[in-house]
């Protein structure tokens, strides 16, 4: 008996796709992968981080080094990301080697770097909130209170963000000496978010627009399709995404305001937290269409199952193992679609996510939120 | 930059579960276990098998060696199984050391060894073709012709399978020297499959019974639900588990006679090929069913989610390259479900399958043939 030769490229079997990063998108592009039989070349930042844990032909290294990114894409011919946080100079030098990354650098730059994303769609005509660059307090007063100041990059989770009602408030972040961009606080009822794949070639799908609910700027709940949502959103979402040359999932975070405006909050260009719903509940996962998009492979179609998904997040909370919660949750509600990223439990951290599908909205709203709380709580009395 | 270090155990992440042999079946079970967070640990036939290219904590090894399976299942708690062929002395022999066989060596018996089998079903009064233990041409003209010579054990897919509707065509059988059972040709009007998947603790769920078509002893076409079929198939299933004890999924396959009859063709204690259309058809995959089984999670639902679902396999034939083919393929229909194998083309081999659901079966039927078609010859036209 040989132990298991993995880890680097393994000779005659190039990798049909390198992924940057090892995070729970990684491992669920996996679950598409194996199907679409894709090789994937990982390069992860740690040798048991989610990803890892499911992809063997994986590389330890850190994506903000050159040589470790030159490592990982090596043989392959396409990189795609598990996040946003690949400086754009080194996706610049690993486009001029020879490797198509997708979404590129000239697209992902507006998912990089919230100035940039704002000038860009401000220019497109696409609704904003009203935002202003500041560098300074009195810079923010004359933008005037409330607003959110955010660092322009490397923000994400309510991460990079500060909601400020008062001059007070702001005082972090301009200690912080990060260039910052100060927007509107938006009065909104409600946010959506509107999910596309493309191609290279062009060709769009759009997923049905979904209403997402976030605690402490974190996603917690998603609804598919949002209950009386815009069409206004997904055609958005395929002008964005057209605009900005995106490959791969393109997500349009939006707030819809009292009024009925649609004003664009953030963009994700990679599989994103409000299209989880979609391995269980739509003909063609978020994960299989990026994977088919940057493959630059036909698209597949997103009809939903069911009338509706409702997808809850797993944050970390008292419940310390959940492979033995598992047991409990499954036993109150054996249909309840369970995601966990093999990740260690720790206060409010994204450690896996359920889906149930159904006919009725509220039942399944009720459903999938109990079963988180199992999750996180151990039980859902008191 | 270190490489990965996989291979061998890993300190502190013990294996939820040892999965013995390599194949597609293991390679599906992975898709499941990540969403469940379940980590395997594989015992593989070779470094780059199908399973081992998506299942990062493999050994390679030997399943007959006992040495082997050890070290595979080590910090293991279950072992669960790919295939029928890990010897019964061994399996008894991790047992005796402590690991959960699932199925248990006292129930897969019946699955390894046609003769065991039939003689326990008849003791079951489970019906089955008319058959009878041969050990010599006479004992076969006693029998009578046409007649189907099987050895006990290890045939697949047709392998160890002799129709003999003269006494030459027994010659070979007779010759390999290995224990035979004659069984009656039956005049079947199709055949049927029927899976259920079963927890230790007795708890069974059913699938839905599906029409299977074979040619030269391979299945090829799988129809979900069967049309029109009978209910008594799945309550044979179901009892079939219980008597036997199966835990995990099992499928019976059944011969549908001409006037109507339901006869046992063979056992299998594991996912199968007549199940696959439930990873894109039905609410619960049998690989994530037969997980929760072993690990003695509650069962999922089994409910398809559209009226019909098909399911045709890719067997090796004019096309090599089948990660090419699967953009003519996506071209043609991008609704079609593709799944490949990883493994290297040749004639008649297992590579992959097709699934199509849809509300009206001739068409559902008609996408999937084409799509497979397309994958094994490189267009359909002549």
């Amino acid at each position: 008996m040989s132990s298991a030769d993995q880890g680097r490229p393994r000779p005659g079997t190039p990798a049909g796709l390198a992924v940057i990063g090892g995070g729970q998108l990684a491992r669920m592009m996996q679950q598409a992968a194996i199907g679409l039989g894709v090789r994937i070349r990982l390069l992860a930042e740690g040798p048991d981080v989610s990803a890892a844990q499911v992809i063997p032909d994986h590389v330890v290294g850190d994506y903000t080094d050159l040589d470790d990114l030159r490592t990982a894409v090596a043989d392959a011919a396409v990189v795609t990301f598990d996040h946003e946080h690949v400086p754009p100079e080194h996706l610049a030098a690993i486009e001029a080697e020879g490797h198509a990354c997708r979404p590129g650098p000239h697209a992902l730059i507006y998912a990089q770097d919230k100035r940039a994303m704002r000038e860009r769609l401000t220019e497109l005509g696409a609704p904003c909130p009203r935002w202003a660059v500041v560098e300074s307090p009195g810079d923010l007063a004359d933008f005037g209170l409330p607003a959110v100041l955010k660092t322009t990059r490397g923000g994400y989770d309510g991460k990079g963000v500060w909601v400020v009602r008062e001059p007070a408030d702001a005082d972090e972040a301009f200690a912080s000496g990060r260039p910052l961009i100060a927007e509107e606080l938006v009065d909104f009822r409600r946010e959506l978010s509107a999910q596309v794949a493309r191609r290279p070639s062009g060709d769009v799908v759009a997923y049905p627009v979904v209403e997402s609910t976030q605690v402490d700027g974190v996603c917690k709940e998603v609804v598919a399709p949002a209950p009386d949502h815009p069409d206004a959103a997904q055609d958005l979402a395929r002008r964005i995404s057209t605009e900005l040359d995106v490959v791969g999932m393109l997500a349009v975070e939006l707030f819809e305001t009292r009024d009925g405006r649609l004003l664009v909050n953030e963009l994700a260009m990679r599989p994103h937290n409000t299209g989880h719903w979609s391995i269980d509940g739509s003909a063609t996962s978020q994960f299989e269409n990026h994977l088919r998009a940057v493959l630059d492979l036909p698209l597949g179609p997103t009809d939903p199952h069911h009338p509706w998904s409702v997808m809850v997040n797993i944050l970390g909370g008292a419940v310390e193992d959940l492979a033995a919660q598992r047991s409990v949750v499954l036993a109150e509600d054996p249909g309840v679609h369970v995601h966990l990223y093999g990740k260690t439990v720790k206060a409010g951290r994204k450690v896996g996510h359920v889906t149930v599908v159904g006919d009725d909205l509220d039942e399944t709203l009720s459903r999938a939120r109990r079963a988180a709380d199992l999750f996180e709580k151990g039980s859902t009395d008191g």
